[in-house]
């Protein structure tokens, strides 16, 4: 009995641990999309990523759910009440990389009514290294791996430079040229956007470590109970 | 014996909703601070606000161990449940909302350094409803009250008009006299951060209707079991 439930209770982990991944998958196809339509003029693309962001509330709602009803029915103690919870709380951060990706797929959908003001060159690599980090963060909490969770947090530099690079870049064409400052504030908060993606990318990161290397010390409370 | 322990489950969960509560009350503190060092150019209070950070942070791990404590302890369901993983991820909130008043001390902490740009009139309201915001929404947390959450959700269309409104007045500042660049970069900072404030408010706000309203479908689900 005790055997069937353990495994019953690992298959539910397992669920939630692959409906994150789902989920993480599906946010990263959105940033791309998001970005895709910007770059490439698409409107009806932004219009389909604005849309799609329903899909990614579904499965915050579903996830949450799924957890719940686990922590109810199979009343977890010590690592696995911690993966179930922390799972919460990652949940949470991919719903809001959800709204970022709306944001930019709005932007993108407004700046393409009006002329292009320059090639986009580092907003898609901004965008490619938050998406990256968004998996990685993932991989490191389904993993349970803190050196790969660390390695995130560090990039997350990276696209803060890069976001004052490009804010500072296009002062420069508001300041030579009021008629594009419009256009540059839209990009500008596609840049913010962005961001805020690797930010909640390293806030998961910042958790999974906490979740690794507050183990012990922390297990030994849960233990003396 | 389920009466002790039913009245021992309602002071955990009392005690749980005080944390909360002491929580907010400290970021709030943390925001009414921030402002202060900037607006009176208080450089020694931008130093312990900084530092102020840590109690927030030991706040949250706190009632992080708490909430897991009573999980795993008293395997709440449906409704208690419910409230317990939804502090988890409220106090997430509280904890990133002293980060970004760090963030505002420290650029209160820079522009100390500068001679001032201009006074600060739309920065402080844009402080005292995002703080409000925040104090409102742990409230509708704690009585349970959705038509107190929807008011803070419709608040945060203020906040983000305060914010474009500075940002454009700066923008002026910047095209008018390159020398203020760096001054209005930074405060521009200080609004996106009040800003962000605001979305995690409404973001708690959101989770409060949604326990409030999704409760009784959401219930019967959970009934079924």
């Amino acid at each position: 009995m005790t055997r069937h439930l353990m495994s019953q209770f690992d298959a539910d982990l397992n669920e939630i641990r692959a409906k994150l991944l789902e989920m993480g998958g599906k946010v990263e196809k959105m940033i791309h999309d998001a970005m895709k339509s910007l770059v490439e003029r698409n409107t009806e693309l932004a219009a389909s990523t604005i849309e799609y962001d329903h899909e990614i509330n579904r499965l915050e709602v579903e996830i949450d759910e799924r957890c719940l009803e686990v922590l109810a029915l199979r009343q977890p103690t010590a690592r696995d009440l911690r993966f179930i919870t922390l799972a919460l709380k990652i949940v949470t951060d991919l719903e809001r990389i959800g709204d970022q990706c709306r944001n930019i797929a709005k932007r993108a959908r407004e700046l393409n009514e009006l002329p292009p003001l320059k090639p986009y060159i580092d907003l898609p690599r901004m965008a490619i290294i938050a998406a990256a980090m968004v998996t990685e963060a993932l991989d490191a909490f389904v993993r349970g791996d803190d050196q790969m969770a660390y390695a995130v947090c560090r990039r997350d530099s990276e696209v803060d430079l890069l976001n004052e690079q490009i804010q500072r870049e296009l002062l420069t064409f508001m300041i030579e040229d009021t008629s594009t400052i419009t256009r540059a504030i839209k990009i500008t908060a596609i840049a913010k956007c962005l961001e805020r993606v690797a930010d909640h990318a390293t806030n998961v990161a910042e958790m999974v470590i906490f979740m690794v290397k507050g183990k012990d010390i922390r297990h030994i409370a849960f233990d003396a109970e």
